[in-house]
Formats: C-alpha cells, structure tokens, sequence
C-alpha cells in the first residue's frame, strides 16, 4: 500500500470517518509542504502513535499578508509525496485553494489576545487564517491526535487554546522543534537564505541558548536576559531583530521575572526570509 | 427512558460518541429554552427524522450585547425538561456558562458580511456569539442533523453558510415558523408584551402577508413592497420598525427586483420586546 493523495475534501472525510468507524487510531500532520526533517519528524511521531496517518499539503492563502511570500512559498508536490511516502504516511491530502476556500466563504475563527502579540503583530491576520484553516482540517479529517512543530510555538498556543475554546475532539501533540547541525531551526524559509545570510541566521539559536545557559546560572529578571540576547543579535548586521519575548507559554503574557513554564522566543528578518525560534523552559 | 439531562460537555460527547459508534442517527435541536410550539414541532421533526434526540438547552451570554436582555431572559428549567420528555427527547444538554465558557476563552467563529446586516445592525456582535455557541454545539454533540427554526432567516443563513466554510460534518435542517392563531410568531420573548402591544404585534405578520399578496399578485418591485408593508406598520403606534428587507435567502444581499428564492424579513420593537418575523418565497 503506497500513500494516497486525496484533493476533495468529501473523499478525505468518507475515508477518515470508515477507518474510525474500523476503531483505528487517526492522526493528522498539518503541513505547507516542502518538508525538511521537522516535517519528516511529526510524521514519524503520528507513524509511531497511530494506525493511519494523514498529512494535509495545503499552503494556505489566508494566512498570508498582503505583500507577504504566498506565491514565491517553496512547493514541490512530487519530492513531498515521496518524502511522505517513506515515512509510510497512508493519505496525503492535498486540496486546491478553490476546493477549501469555494466562492462566497466567509467565516473566519479567530482567537483573540494571543494572536495579536508577538508575531501577530507584524502578520495581521495571520492566526486568524491558521486557526481558520486548521478548523477546516479538523472538520475534514476528525483525527485522534494532531501533531505541530514546537518551532512555531505561537501557533501551538493558538491551537491549543481554539481547540479547548470549541471543544474540537482532538490531541494536540507537539513535537520538539529539528535543528540544522549550527543549530538553525529547521524552516522551508531558510531556502530564502544566501550563504551570508545562512551563517547570520545561526544568532537566532545562539541568543537562545545564551539565554538558557543565563537561566541555568540562576537569571530570573527577563529584562537582563532581553538585554543580552539582543546585544549578541545586534553583532550580525544581516539580522534585523523583530521581537524577543518571555512569556508564559498559556497565555503569552510577557513576564518580567521567570517563572513556571515559559517560552523565550525571537524573530528576525534575514534578508527576504522572515525566520521564528524559540526554547521551552520549566522552572517548576 | 425518560429524559437524561446532562450537563458536563465531556458526557455529553461520549453518549453520542457511543450512540454514533452503534450506528445511530443523532438529531439536535439547539434552543436556549424556555420552549414553545415553536421549539416543540423542532423535536417533533428531529423525533421523526432520528434515532437519538438531543436537545440543547443554553441561554448563551455571548450573544447578548451590553444592555440586552440576558439576565431577563425568561428561563423555567423544570417546564422545558418535561415538555421536552413528553416530545420523547432523549438527552437535555443544559450546561452551565462556566461549562461552555471556561477561563481564559478567547475563540470567536465570526461569518463576515452575512452577520453584519439586517439585524446585526442593531445587536453588533450577536451572530459572533451565535455562530461561535453554534460550533460548538456541534463539536460536543457531533450529530447528523441540527434543526433551527425557519423564523430566525438571517441565523440559518450564517450557520448554513459557518457549515459549509468550516466543513462541519452535519445537515442543517430548517423548518417552518410556527404561529399564534392570529399569526403572531411564536417567540420566547413574546411573553414581554403586555395584552395592548400584544395585540399591535400582529402588524408584523400582517405585514409580511400584505407583502404575500401584492408578490401573488405580480408586485416585483421591492421598494414598493417595503413603502406598503411601512405604511402599515405605521398605523401601530406601539410597534418601532427597525426594518424591513427584501434579500434573496443565501447572501442576504438587498434585491431591486423580487426573483428566485428570497426573504421578506422584518424587525420592530414592541415594548420591552424585539421581535423578528420573515416569509420565504420562490420565484424560481
């Protein structure tokens, strides 16, 4: 049994509805496609925990700004489907932009407070267009568990956070973010990068872990640690920092002293590519 | 078997997760209670259609702006229970609002254009809370098919078009508005008026039949149609239009001309009491 690519929405949900009918375990890989080894890895994750495993192809035009990189968005459906396939994903659906998004649509689910912080604020609309389509995905293939990348850790509090709010039948699993071996957060961005840019990009990584290795040796005042993240981002003149935050990893409230579990989080422009990282800590 | 009522979400879902599992048909009726005929043939048609019958019983604050009447909103719980029971109703989902709207929530389903007409011009925010109850309804009670009164128009046309843009796996029925004697439509909030504004209530009906007649007799022209329904709306002096809208069914947009199948819709204030009525009509 190789992998099966479905487009129609119809015949992903008839197909999904029979095998839970048949009591097997479903799990779900929301994607955009052009998988690196974070991809690869939640689908080793849904392979290890569940019997049938679906990955949706979709890059989805909601999320996306004006003026943002919808149609420049890395895609190569062929390597996708056979990446997919050697990790023994069963369904790969893929629909076209016209069969989720049908002339006349209109409704959007939008999670309020915790998608207007950090990256909300330079992609409005953004989590609003994730926590949408998601929902869509949800209702297409009504999976057991659903499995997102710690990477983008914004999106995974948004998530979690709808999926409570809507009582949506699903577990949310995240998986530990894949690194490049410098460190780089594994992204189908990087492909945006230059060789120069590649290297500066790493600073992203090493501010994080300058940041873990501060809290290792006791450093509870988030501003101390803010301070010494961007002093080292500002040493790489091809990083143009966004954000840093510390926040608590429900909620996203910005924190002053660390406590509890908590997310440090960055992003940066490096050159066209707008690149995310982040590192959980839990100070009990 | 009498009537179960159940009010934690999580039991709610298993019992229809099990009733589906056994290959039942499930109906749900969604109401915030305090039930009349109105609500009664609803469970009449979901009894005749399905297997199990869920009735949801939740006067959602979400839809209730500043200064509406939330808190007045007429409640008997006991009365509902045993009417409900006596229609054969299997389950009474009565949650409380700490069960549907725990702390932190922050998830809104929004249906743009469709919520902002008609009577979203008066109670900005309502179908916000409509449609985000409504979603969830349908993840806690996963059923085959929601029935909704054909006298809230404008809440089927969101909810219908919320189920197509989400991909919601369940069949919207609608039926037909049920009556006083001299036409009044039944309305919890009926109970509001006092026996003069009673009486001058019926001028919405009346109306809407005026309409009925001059559209069987050839009258194409809306503008014509909403100056005579005015007309007589205007010799009541207790009734306060808010306003009345010839669309066509699906995207509430204003028709010139009357053709295929439309809604003739009106909204007044009688004393305490907002009060909506409309008629369908095919023009084909």
């Amino acid at each position: 049994m190789g992998i099966e690519v479905i487009k129609n929405p119809e015949t992903m949900r008839e197909k999904i509805q029979r095998a839970r009918s048949e009591k097997h375990l479903i799990g779900l890989v929301p994607t955009m496609g052009f998988f690196h080894e974070g991809h690869l890895e939640l689908m080793r994750r849904a392979r290890e925990d569940c019997d049938v495993v679906v990955v949706s192809l979709f890059v989805n035009p909601t999320q996306f700004g004006v003026g943002e990189d919808f149609d420049d968005y890395p895609r190569d459906f062929e390597r996708d489907r056979v990446l997919a396939e050697k990790e023994g994903v069963d369904y790969l659906f893929a629909p076209d932009v016209s069969d989720m998004y049908p002339e006349g649509f209109s409704t959007y689910v939008e999670v309020k407070g915790l998608s207007e912080v950090m990256c909300g604020i330079a992609r409005p609309g953004h989590f609003r267009g994730v926590a949408t389509v998601v929902t869509k995905l949800f209702n297409i293939i009504p999976a057991h568990k659903a499995y997102f990348g710690q990477k983008d850790a914004q999106q995974l509090a948004i998530i979690r956070r709808m999926v409570t709010d809507l009582n949506i039948p699903v577990e949310i699993v995240s998986v530990p973010t894949v690194r490049e071996s410098d460190g780089l957060a594994m992204s189908s961005r990087n492909i945006y990068l230059d060789s120069e840019e590649r290297k500066a990009a790493t600073v992203l990584y090493r501010a994080l872990k300058r940041a873990a290795e501060m809290i290792d040796a006791g450093e509870r005042d988030a501003s101390v640690l803010k301070e010494k993240m961007k002093e080292l981002v500002s040493t790489e003149p091809l990083v143009s920092l966004e954000y840093i935050e510390i926040c608590d990893n429900i909620y996203l409230k910005p924190l002053q002293e660390l406590s509890g579990e908590l997310l440090v989080a960055i992003a940066a422009r490096v050159g066209r590519a707008r690149l995310i990282d982040n590192m959980l800590f839990d100070l009990g």
